[in-house]
C-alpha cells in the first residue's frame, strides 16, 4: 500500500465504497469489472485498473469478492479507524454537519463544537456540546479529536486553522470559502461549495451550447 | 468558447476567479503566469496552458489584466447570468444552503424550499417560503428557477430528481449521499460531504506514513 495512487483514482473510491455496499446490501458477493463499470458509468478496463493501482484483488476470470474488495478499499482509504471531529462555527453551516449521522456510520464522529457567539453556546441542548473558541486550548486534549472542521465565515478562517495547529490537530475539513495555508504537516480537504455551483454553472452553459 | 476543455481545468478556475477577485480588492490591474502560478501553488506553465485552453487572453510580456480575465472565466463557466434555485429538502442542510449569501454573490439566488413535514413548513416566518412539495408542479412555473437543489435523504432524492425534471428543471445541485441516475438533457454536480471525509482520512494516513 506504498506506490503512488493519484487522486483521481483516490476521487472514485468512494463511489466504488457505496456501490459495493448496495451489492453486499442486495446479497450479491462477486462481481466482474464489467457490470460494476456498467453500475458505474466506467469502462471494464478503468475499473481493473483503479483496483491495481491500490493493490488489486481480482481473480482472473472470477472477478471480485465484493465484500472483500469493499474491505481493502476502506482499508486504503484508512476508513478502518474511527476519527473525532470538532466543529469550528455553530451557525447554520456547523450545526448541519453535527447532524448529519451518515459521517458516524463511516467512523466520523463529531465530538464537540466551538463557537465565540454567546447565542449559539446557549444553543448547547442539542445532542453535542457547543463550548467557547476560548476554551478550544483546555478542552481539546480531553476531546481526543485528530480532525478539525471550520465552519466559519472566510475572514476568520486561517486564524482558527492556526489555532487547531497550535493545538495539535493535523486534519482540516473546511468549509469556509477561502484558500488556506495549511502547515505542510496537515492533511486537508476543502469543500467550496460555492466551486460546485459554478462548475454546475458550467455544464449547464454546455448543454444549451 | 467551443472546443473541449477538461474537466480537470474547468475545477481549477473557480479558484482562479476567487484569487483575481482578491487581487482586484488589493488594487493590482496586472499579473503575470509567474506571479498568480505562486499564489495559487501552480507553475506558470499549468496557468498559461489553463487560460489557453478557455481561449486565452494574455499578452506576451505583459501578463494578464486582471480583471479581464476575471470576467472572461466568469463568462466562460456562464456565471454572468442570474440563476434562480429551489431547494426539496429543508432540513438542517437545505436551510444552511438557503442562507448562505455568498452564493447569491455569485447570482446563484434561492427562491424557494419545499418539504414533506409539515412541522418545517411552518418554519416559513424565515426570509423565503417552505411549500408543501405537492405544490411543487403548481408553483414552480411562477418561481421561474432553473436549478433544482436536492437537500432530501438518499431514499427520496431519485423520486424528487425525477419530480424536478417533470416540472421543466435541468439542472441539479446534489447534497443526497446516492448516485442518481440522471436524464441525458440535465446537467448535474453531485455534492458527496462523506466522499471529500473518506478523501480526508486517506490524506490523514499518507501523511502518519
Amino acid at each position: 500500500m506504498s506506490g503512488y495512487i493519484s487522486d483521481a483514482v483516490i476521487r472514485r473510491m468512494p463511489a466504488y465504497i457505496r456501490h459495493l455496499r448496495e451489492l453486499e446490501k442486495a446479497g450479491i458477493r462477486q462481481i466482474s469489472s464489467q457490470e460494476l463499470g456498467e453500475r458505474m458509468g466506467l469502462t471494464p478496463s478503468q475499473v481493473r485498473q483503479d483496483f491495481n493501482s491500490i493493490g488489486g484483488i481480482g481473480r482472473q476470470g472470477c472477478g471480485y469478492f465484493v465484500r472483500e474488495l469493499r474491505e481493502h478499499i476502506c482499508r486504503t482509504m484508512g476508513l478502518d479507524k474511527p476519527h473525532r471531529m470538532v466543529i469550528v462555527g455553530a451557525g447554520r453551516m456547523g450545526r448541519s454537519l453535527a447532524n448529519y449521522t451518515d459521517f458516524s456510520r463511516d467512523g466520523f464522529e463529531t465530538v464537540a463544537l466551538f463557537d465565540n457567539d454567546p447565542e449559539r453556546i446557549r444553543l448547547s441542548t442539542e445532542r453535542l456540546p457547543i463550548y467557547p473558541v476560548e476554551e478550544l486550548a483546555e478542552r481539546l486534549p480531553g476531546l481526543k479529536a485528530d480532525i478539525g472542521v471550520l465552519a466559519v465565515p472566510a475572514e476568520c478562517a486561517q486564524a482558527m486553522l492556526n489555532l487547531l495547529y497550535e493545538n495539535g490537530i493535523r486534519a482540516i475539513w473546511n468549509f469556509a470559502p477561502v484558500d488556506l495555508n495549511y502547515p505542510r504537516s496537515v492533511a486537508a480537504v476543502d469543500v467550496h461549495l460555492g466551486d460546485t455551483l459554478s462548475i454546475l454553472s458550467f455544464r449547464m452553459k454546455r448543454k444549451d451550447e
